[in-house]
This record gives structure tokens, C-alpha cells and sequence, in this order.
């Protein structure tokens, strides 16, 4: 056995019931590795971590190294650990060639003979290394500036892959199997408006992420009020909310119908560019509140309540409004800004928007998908979170079913 | 000009509003013929019919005729009637080969100097006059016996296409835009509400096709309250409702899962077995209700409040219940007596009940489609029918909301 | 320890990597029990099997009894085997209240100190036990006649999960992963080919399932082709398929629009009807093609090689054609006989015949889905096979490049 | 009758089989107005124009008023033209309250006495008037400057809506009813394929929106034989298009699979963010071509073929690549620049660049639609325009079709 390439790693964590085993062995075999049980010791209770130390064997050192720098990203570490290799970027936005890719996992670099954290962790981004202050952060290649110090290789790094929740409460541990459109829907509305709940009595944060069809489908009251109870702490939509919503704030239509009883308006076509126009004449929101001229809606209850919000610009966009961030590079960073320490994310209606934030979200953050579309909660989902409820449903019937029920548990301004 | 081939057919309706004359003019352009309009007449007031009398003309006399066969279909009769043409079936289930195929619009024949309206009609099915009864009856192939006398052609028969709604009330006249998903859930679903208080007060008859998608999406006691309140007068469904109804009204559960708080049940994965054992062992739904067994539901609801269903069976089935009719020829019968004479039918996330159901009803019945799938409310509404209304919509949520516009009404029970 | 309700149970197979011991491990602490792990030996080589022997623990003997009930359908069994128990059927139809509903894995029944295969096994039904011939049949509960023995409880009873697939070939090993419309088509249609091809070289067989849509998308030819080549051993189906086939094959059109072309044809809209009336005047299909009248098509294609044929009725159906089965509960046993020792089962565009067949499966009966609706593909791949891939694409296009892959190998008749 | 305020309008055009009066009449209606027809002429011949004036009556002039404001959108003018009436903008971006809407018809503005056709139309725009020029052009409000004269109102403003084409030829006529999955895919992308033949040979141009879905899907390489035989003259797309086809060129992977084979690549997660750096190195994709570094694919082929491209950024962009314009006001104009006397636009799997392009084309532009989900399909025919085919398939099974019918045709270069 001498003669056979091989290396010995270890890894730690509910190895078996989150999977994780599962998948190192499978990529073993994927790329016709073999491997050794060496050590395994199963926690013996269910709160303990699981213990497992495998020698990886190859036919050749090429083959185990590409089996050695797979198994990583799943979470294996090797025994002997090596210091992360560092190189500097040649240019701005320029890469090593070998630079690494991040998971959307927590993600440890070993430098000094010790592990730091990377720490503004987003998924397909490089991480950045400075000695002086000896912190890691992960960033987009956009960002990078020639000669700072970039993460190349796979070693030296150690990826924490999400557990699957046992928390025995909320929406997450109900949904772990796959959403469906036949799910019982109250039941489902209900338990995410318990997990919303906990999540602010525990102090933390919830964002919501929503497309223009939360106005289309007569549902902006009901995201109003949401905000108004203080279960939304940072608001990312485009261009295409905000104008339906002051639309139907300031003419009661939406794309020229009456959200109330469904009848066409005279010159309803005219509404969403009139209320283009009436948020250029004011300058923005923020001054139209000031000045008494938006008085409801779900962009007032933002600024009303301090809740910040992002509008990213679109090709699509009529206007737009300005509000807006019409460079997307900008509205990448305003999205990230406000995606900080965020503990659970609502994505409503809005593909383009959620993949956006999906992006980058770390894989613990827990995230509520609610669509029509069953495709676009399924892409949404298949993100290696282990913290995902996907809603196939009608934002329109979904949205006062939630405020419904987080009216029960009542306010949490302030929590 | 008296060399071309040329007929002179007349057509009164609202003809424009309707689309008729712009119908029967595109199809004469299509099929290379050529027009003359000779009289047009418009109604002076709204509720006034118009009134067209054109010349048809094509190089061919065959062009001619084909020509004209398809505009009769579209409304337009020849001025000068010939009698419908009849020929016997030769064998049972046997046409002859030139039979007529039916449309959804109301059909008159003319036979000996007046003209007879076809009853039960439904679409592409053949008309069969009685000489003796002096009636005419749409029947589908199976049912046709040797020797009866088919229409066949195109001569002698007047087709009366649909009206634009103008009621100016109701979901009808709000919903002639396309279904889409983006439209305001809850004022539809009021109007549907309105609809159906109306069409009760008015002592006409709805009838609902439900699929298991209404239990999975915990919305059966919704339907069911509908039904205890009087707005049901008939249930057309397969067998699955029931299993999942009666699943859930023994042991709480769809497919094992609680509906209630969405937990897996012990065992649950025998439930659905065990609801169908459950009522071969009591021989029907209707001993389950009367010996106490089953209290609850939409087959409860059913049975106490005498309102007639029929399930019919599908390839799909498990079980099926005793209840259900196995042969297909024979429940379509079934479907087809509970039809008659319905005003309004509710179409429930099914497809293949609702496209069944929709083969048999005459074009002027009022139709609301719910889906998830908008390609399913797409077919299901392009069926040439003038009062249909789609919503793309989450049926579990939908229900909901549309029970408690019912209840604001009240019950309509004895209506 | 000696208070606290245990039992050993082991289980052997590819536990780590076909997630089994994952799944095991998952239910033991869903349902708040408790496990040691007392011996546990991974397999050394990949093809070698792993074997783990856990105590599992609980509170009460309730709770251990629900759990191991459980885990036996996930492939545990105890180590001190008991015999499985059996109970008569009270009367036809009717179950004894306690009776095991089988899952779609192999399953043996452990009888008179020896384990026996259940035959013809398929998901959600019963085993009823002979115990003269010594064979245990796997049986809808319609079937049942009363006094046989029934197996009832969790006990005497051995499941075998499903492993991972790893022959390093085929669309099986490549579509892992869920499916999706962002998938090579190309590549995809090539691996099927390939699967297809190797089933027939070993001998084994294929059924195709197939919807309607295989007409009106026009690749009616294409599967007449596959056929033709003998890639196609059981044909399973509705009305519809053979309607608009034939359809097809006398007219050239699909619901009255050439298919070749795009037009229509005049009064088209009567052909589906005169296809119908065509075969009752013959009486049926085989005749229509024993005199000449039927010359192509996908149903001439089966009846020419003989390639046996089960089309079942259903509530949607026109006529339906002589050749139905109108009585679903027929048309099942029909649609089983035509399923035993198949191998591969090609799934395309119905859900409801899909669904049918899927139901009647064993789990290791490779199955490739195509069809249109994401939601479809993934309802149909959710019943637990290992060997399923989802193909989200369109019928029509589809199928002519799997033709043209599938006549590069060539015909495989009578392989 | 001389106290109802009533108005005497005109339309001219094919009236009735474009629906153009059908639509006017219905509005009149809906608005409660009444309308008496004082002079109807039809066309004698079937290209003929019709003709009709009709005495509009309300019961108020404000309703009247309101109801001649909805019919001059649908085409109608009053006999007694008035001029339009222009008013200064108030500030930059900023509108006069009664700005006109424009739709994505051709329009004409009456100013000193004659009609004055506005460019660059776009829907839900403004016209702007330049005296000294004579000209009137559609802007964005954006774009708008202080004093610049707006029209406002709804007087003396003509429109043009489109007539339903008769050519008789093309995928256009064919697809006149509903987009549909249940189509002949062959026959319509033949269709499709001689439509841009001919308005290739016509000297016309053709523009191309695509998704990433063309590469993940496999169809990178026939995109790239289109654009190589001459029928595209821009590409509009956004950065993943180019991320995902310069990945392809490169590694012969998509989001790190094999197209080929589908095998997953060693590392293959990084090949996404390997090309973005890639082309950070170069530049710009058209310094990686001319350095040889780009030797195939979509972008390629472009650039030696001197097709113009935008790349428009978006909130969920990797990257961006260099070549992108991240600010979404300025892809917007690029996108216009591009669209200019385009009279054939390729919509390919892009809902949001699909959408873009439709707000900025008149409604006589030709659009073909392909994208699997029909929900897409729908929205994007659902914009009024004349000449607009859906196709509800595969990208990746239909461009290989369409790329293959092109080459029966050969190159158009310089057409």
C-alpha cells in the first residue's frame, strides 16, 4: 500500500443524518478514488458531533489531489494541516490563475498556524487576505485591487457544511422535504409567521425581498402592514415595486386597474408613468413622504419606520425612479450592506431579485420562497441551504394569510 | 359577375362588439374567398342586434361551399334555408361519413319548414333527429344506433355563438382580460362570490369539479363549508377527492402528513390504504355517513345535504372506492345527467375532470377555472366560451378567502 | 441502561453512500428516539457492502415500537428476526385493520424460518400470502378475496432500498442531480439512447408511456420509428394517443391543423371525429390495419410488430375508440400484465398515464421523464427510484433527436 | 337630441377582421357611452380599406370627454381634427401633469395644420415636439429636459394600430391562435426559419435576445452557426450570456458540466469565475479574440462578423465582464440604438431582456417567442403587436432545428 498515493483527512459534525459523509464518499467514488475508514465514532447522543478519519487513495498523485481539493469544499480537512497559499492579484480585478472559490458555507483559512474566518462570506467570490490586520474577507473579483493577496489552491482551508435543522419547531424542519404545490398552505403561512417571530424576539434580523406582483396581486396593504408590525428590518426590490406601489397608493390601480373592485380606471394606462412623474416632480420617496403627498403603501411604512431599503435598477425599468441605483455594480454593494447579519430572508414573487440576494446569502441564513412558479422555487432552493421552505403559491392569497397571522403575535417594534 | 360562384347568407347578433362579423370575415379572407357586404344594419341602441346580409363569393363552387360550411358555424345562415340533411347510421356506434360535428354554441336544425333547437348539446358529438318526436338530440358515437337518423352536412343548421357579457356586474364582465397570475386575488375572488350568490338567488344550479389538490392544500373544510352553505348543487370529481377527503376526515392527514400543524404521523403512510379500506368495509360513503363512521367533509357535506356526485374512476386510482364508477362510458353518462341544466361550474384544480366537464357544457354556461398551472387555465378557458374566468392561483389559499365572501352572504340553502 | 425499551436491528447494503443509514439515523431522531451504534464495518472496496448493528432506544415501548416500524421500511431489520404475521381478509375487498402497506422496494415476508420474495410487487398495496405454493403476491385491495392471508404489522418483514446507481454510464449516473430545463438537451437524448440501447442488447425490455401531445407536437413518425427499430416493447396509453394517431395517419392532421404544415385544413375540426368513426366502422385498430386502411403510425408500427398495447379509458375521452378498455379497473391489470419484467420505462408528456404506471413499478426499474411541465417531472421522479432522470423539454423536439441517436445503433429487433 | 354632448369620429383601415372597430365599439360600451353609425363603408375588395364615422354620445361631456380619450389610443379621429396641444416640461425629468402616454402603435401628432409622424416610438413614453425642426420624437423621462414641449392631452393625436397580417406566408399567419405546447415544433421552426429568409432577403434586419439558458441547454453552438450564416444584425443579451459562452469556448463546459457528455469537471465550479477572470485579464472579449484567446461561440462569432452587441448588467451578475454596461439608463439607450429598424426580433429563454426589448419596439416589429415555460410565452405576445408567434419549447432542442432549416437555406451574409 506504500507504493498508492494517498493522504489522510478527517471530519467532524453530524456527519450522517446532514449528509455529509454521504457526499464525501460519493465524490470519492465519483472520481474513482478509493478510500479507508480509519476512525469513526458516532456521537453518542443525538447532539454530539460524529467523528471520521478516512486515508483517500488514488492511483495517481494527480487523481488524489483532485479528489483531496473536492472533498474539502465538503467539509473534510486534512490531518496534517498546511498553511493556506496566498498570491498576489496582478492587476485590479485580475486573478491568480488559481485562485479559489468560495462556498456559500462558513469558511476557515489556516494562516500562522491558526484559523480565521472568512469573514462577508458569499458564494463563487475569491477571499482576500491582509497579514496586517490578519483578517480574511471574501470579495468580488470587481473589488479586487492589484497586489492584495488572494486565496489560491484548496489547502489551508476548512469549509463548515450547514446541519440539517432539529430544532423541532418552525417552518424549516416542516419543509424539509421538497416544496410542492400541495402543501397544506395555512398550515405552512402559519408556521413561517411562528418562525418570524421567534427570529425577532431573539433580536435578530429579517429581510424580505419582493417583486412588483405583491402590488399586482393586491397584496401591498397586506406587506404594509408586515413592515408596520416591525417584522421587516431591510426591504431589496427594483425599480417595478416601488412604482406599482406608489401607483396604487396614489391612484388606487395597479397597471391601470382598481385593486378594489377590479374595474379599468379612465386613462389608467397613463397611472404607473403618472406616478413616475409625480415621485420626479417631488425629487424622491423619502421627500414625497416628508411632504404629505405618499401617505400609505409599503415604501411610505419603510420610511415611516426607518426600515432601509435598495431599489436596483433594471433593463427593464420604466423611469426609473430616482431612487433608484441604476448602476448594478453600486446596487450589488447597497444589497450587501443590507444583507449584513440578516437571519432569515422572505423572497416574494421576484426571480430576478431573490437569485441576486440567494447569491449572496451564507447557506445558514434561513430563507422563505414564495412563488407561482414551482421552477422558480425549485432553482431558488437547490442552493445547498439547509434552512429553505419554497411556497409554491399566490403572493396574493399568501401575503394576508402571513398578516394575518403576525397580527396575532402583534407588534415587535423594536424587539 | 354571374359566372362567379357566389351565395347570399344573412347573420344578426352583436355582431361586432361580439367579434362574430370580424370572425365570419376572416374566414372568407382565409380561405381565398371574397365578399360583398349587401346590408348592414347596427343596432341603434346597445341591446339592439345588428344585422348583415352579404354575398359570399369564391372561384370554385367547391371553394364556395367550403366556404360556407365554415360560416355557418360561426352564426352566419343562408337566406334562402334548405332543410337539413339526414342520413341512418349505418351499424351502432357507426356515423356516416359526412356527419355533422357539433359545436358548444346553442343549434337549431331546420327540418320541415321550422327550426328545431338540438337539446343536450355538447361539443363534437353528432345531432340525431326523432321524425316522430320532432326532436333533435346531441349524442356522443357510442351511443348511437343503427338505423337513427344523423346529421350530416352543413345545410339547414343554425349555430348561435356566444355574446360578450354586459351585465356589468360580476367576474364575467371583470375577467374578459386573460387570466393571468397577476391579477388581485381577493377581488376576484370576491366577484366570484358575487357570481355565484347571484346566480342561487336567481334559482339556478352550480356545479363544482374538485381535485385532491383541494385537501393536499388544506382548503377541504373550505369546500366543504361552501357546500353546507347552498352553493353546490352538484360534485363532479374521481376518485382521489374522496380518498384524500375521507383520509383527512378520519385521521386528519393528506398522504400522512397532518394538515393541521403539518407533522408526519405514525404510520401515516398507510393512511390513504386505510380510509379506502375503511369504506369497502362499510360498503360506501353513504353507510359511512349514516352509521356514524364518516362526520365530516366534502362527501359528508355531500350526502346530509343532498347534493348528487359522481366519481369517476381513472387509471390512476387507488382502490378505488366502491363509490366510484370504473367504466368511463358510464360515468360520463353520470357527468352528463348532473350537468344539465347548471348555470355555473366551478373547476377546481383538475385538469382531467375539467376538461371532461367542459367537453359537455353548452358555450353560454359560466365557467370560473382555479390553477396553479397557468397553462392549465389557459386550455381550459380556450374552449370558445363568453363567460369563463381563470385564475392562476394557489387553491389551498383560494378557498379559503372565497368561503368567507360566501359566508358574508349567508346560506343560500333552498334557494 | 436495562430500564430504557431497546432492540438491536442491523442493516447491510450501501449504507453510507445510497443514503440509507442516513435516512435511518434521520427517522430514529424525528421521532425523538435514540441509537447507539454498536458495530459498524465500511465496506473496504466500493463494490464491497457496509454493515452497521444499532441499538435503538426510546422512552416508553410505544415509541420504540413506532420507530422500528419505521426503520424496517427503510431497510433495517431486527437481529433476532421474528415471523411475519398474517390475518385473513374478513370479506372481499376488505383488509384486516392492521395490514402492512408495501413500499416499492424488493420485499421479502420472513415465513417458516425462511425469507420469501413478495411477487409482482408495486407500491401501496397489499401481500397476501399462500402459504400452500409458499409465495407471498403483492395485491390491490379490490383483488382481495376474503380469507387470504393478509401480512399485517411492521414485523418478519425485510425491504430492500434502492442503491445509488454507479455503473459509470448512461443518462442514470449523469442525471443525479435534479432535473432541469437547464440541462443539454443534446447530450441528454444521447445518454437515453445509449441506456436504451444496452437494455435491448441484454435482452431486457422497454415500455413506453406516452401522451397526445407526442401527435400534436409532430412527433407522431419519430416514436412510429422507435418502434420500428424495436426499442419499444409494451406500448401504454389512453384514447387520445390512438385517436389523433390515427388522426394523423388518415388525414395528416392533429385536431384539424396539417401537421406538415401548419395550415388548416377545411373542416378539420371534424377529423378526430372521423378518425374515430373510421375505426368503429372496422371495428377496431388491428382491423383498420389487417385491411389496408390504417398504412402508418405509431399504432400500426405496434400491431405490424406485434408490440402489445394496453390503452385505458378515461372521463375526457371522445368516443372512445373500440379498442379501449373503459373499465379502469380492467384497464390496471391490463397496464400490469404489460409492465412485468420491464426494465426501462419511457415516460412522455402524460402525466395521468405516467403517474399510473409509476404506481405499478418497482423501484429499480430505470424511468426517464419528458415532459413540458417542470412540476410533472418532478412529481413523477419523487417516488423514491434510484434510476430516474427528468427531461424538461418539448415532446416534439425531443423525440426526432432521439430518433436519429437510436437509428445510429441501428434496429435491435428481436434482441 | 341636440342636448347630449356627443362627437362625430372617423376610423379608417381593415375595421372589422383587425378587430379595430370591435375594440372601439366595445370601449364605447364599457365607458356606458352610446354611439349611433352614420356612415359605414367596407372595402369592396379585401385589401380595401373600410371606412366608418360614428356620432359617439354621453351623458356628460365629462364622461364623452373621457370615452373619446380611450378611442383615439384604439385608432379612431374626430372629424374635426384640432391641433395637439403641447406645454413646457417643468423641470428636468419632470413631466406636465396631462402628458400623453404614447402606446407601441405608430403615431402622428397634427401641428400647423398637417400630421407630423413621431420616431422612435416606444410604449409608455412621451412625445416630445421641436418646433424649429418640425419633428416629433418619443423619449423617456429620463431624457426629458426643462422647456422641452410635451404633448399633452389626448387631442390631435392619431394612431395606427396594426392590422392582422394576410400574407398568406410565414410563421406569423400560422400562429395566429394562442401560443400552445401542443403545436408541430418542426413545422413552426420551418416556418420560423423562412420568415428570416425572406426579411433577410429583403434587406431587413434581424435582432437576437438571448439567455443563458441557449449555452446551458447546449445550444451555444447553433446560436453561433445563426449568426455565422448572416441572419443576426444584434445581439442583446445580458453579462451571463457572455459568462456562460466564453465558459463553453473555453472549457467546454457550463456552470462547470460537460456539455459533451455531461460529466461533471475537476474544479468545474470554478470554470465560471475562471472565464470572467479570464476576461478581466484580456480586457474585454474583443481583445480576446484578437489575441486569439476567443476562438468560438456566440460572442466570437459575433465580433469576426461584426454583429453589434449589448450587454446589459443586472442586479444578479457575476462579475460583470468589462464588456457590460453596468449602468442599466445607459444599456438602455444602447439597447435602443440597437433596435432601430430591426424588423424581426428572436426572443430566446429571457424573460428580462425579452421584456426590455418589447417595451422598445413599435407593435409592427415581427417577435418570435421561445421559452419553455408558457407563462412567459403569454406575457410577452401579450402586448398588442400584430406579428408575434410564441413557441413553448426547448431552447436546446429547438435552436439545433432551427440553426439546421437556416443552413437549407445557406448564408445571407451581406444581404
Amino acid at each position: 500500500m506504500e507504493r498508492v498515493p494517498s493522504k489522510i483527512v478527517e471530519v467532524k459534525g453530524h456527519l450522517i443524518d446532514s449528509f455529509i459523509l454521504s457526499q464525501i464518499f460519493d465524490k470519492i467514488m465519483d472520481l474513482q478514488g478509493d478510500f479507508e475508514v480509519i476512525e469513526f465514532r458516532i456521537g453518542k447522543l443525538k447532539h454530539e458531533h460524529s467523528y471520521a478519519k478516512l486515508m483517500v487513495k488514488a492511483d495517481t498523485e494527480d487523481r488524489l489531489n483532485r479528489i483531496l481539493q473536492e472533498i474539502y469544499r465538503l467539509g473534510a480537512t486534512p490531518v496534517e494541516i498546511e498553511s493556506v497559499k496566498l498570491e498576489p492579484a496582478p492587476a485590479d480585478s485580475v486573478l491568480p490563475d488559481d485562485f479559489y472559490s468560495t462556498t456559500n458555507h462558513p469558511t476557515f483559512i489556516y494562516v500562522d498556524g491558526k484559523w480565521i474566518e472568512v469573514e462577508d462570506l458569499m458564494m463563487d467570490k475569491v477571499i482576500v487576505y491582509y497579514p496586517k490586520e490578519g483578517r480574511a474577507i471574501c470579495k468580488p473579483i470587481r473589488e479586487v485591487k492589484k497586489g492584495e493577496l488572494i486565496v489560491v489552491g484548496e489547502e489551508g482551508i476548512k469549509v463548515v457544511p450547514p446541519e440539517r435543522p432539529r430544532e423541532g419547531v418552525g417552518v424549516f424542519d416542516f419543509m424539509l422535504s421538497k416544496s410542492s404545490s400541495e402543501k397544506p398552505t395555512s398550515s405552512i403561512t402559519r408556521k413561517i409567521a411562528e418562525d418570524m417571530y421567534r427570529i425577532k424576539k431573539q433580536g435578530k434580523k429579517i429581510a424580505v425581498v419582493a417583486g412588483p406582483a405583491v402590488v399586482h396581486t393586491g397584496a401591498a396593504e397586506y406587506l404594509a402592514k408586515i413592515i408596520r408590525l416591525g417584522y421587516v428590518d431591510a426591504l431589496l426590490a427594483g425599480n417595478a415595486l416601488a412604482v406599482h406601489d406608489v401607483e396604487y397608493a396614489l391612484f388606487g390601480t395597479s397597471l391601470g386597474m382598481n385593486v378594489k373592485d377590479g374595474t379599468l380606471t379612465y386613462r389608467g394606462y397613463r397611472n404607473h408613468m403618472a406616478a413616475i412623474n409625480e415621485v420626479f416632480k417631488y425629487g424622491g420617496l423619502k421627500e414625497m413622504v416628508r411632504k404629505g403627498r405618499l401617505t400609505k403603501g409599503i415604501m411610505y411604512e419603510c420610511i415611516v419606520n426607518n426600515v432601509p431599503y435598495v431599489l436596483a435598477g433594471s433593463i427593464r425599468d420604466d423611469g426609473p425612479l430616482p431612487d433608484v441605483i441604476t448602476d448594478i455594480v453600486e446596487a450589488q454593494k447597497a444589497y450587501r450592506r443590507l444583507l449584513k447579519n440578516v437571519s432569515m430572508v422572505l423572497m416574494l414573487s421576484t426571480m430576478l431579485h431573490s437569485i441576486a440576494v440567494g447569491n449572496m446569502l451564507s447557506s445558514h441564513v434561513k430563507t422563505v420562497i414564495v412563488d407561482i412558479n414551482p421552477a422558480v422555487v425549485t432553482k431558488l432552493m437547490d442552493r445547498g441551504t439547509a434552512h429553505a421552505a419554497g411556497v409554491v403559491s399566490d403572493v396574493g392569497a399568501f401575503l394576508p394569510l402571513l398578516a394575518n397571522e403576525l397580527e396575532k403575535f402583534g407588534s415587535v417594534k423594536g424587539s
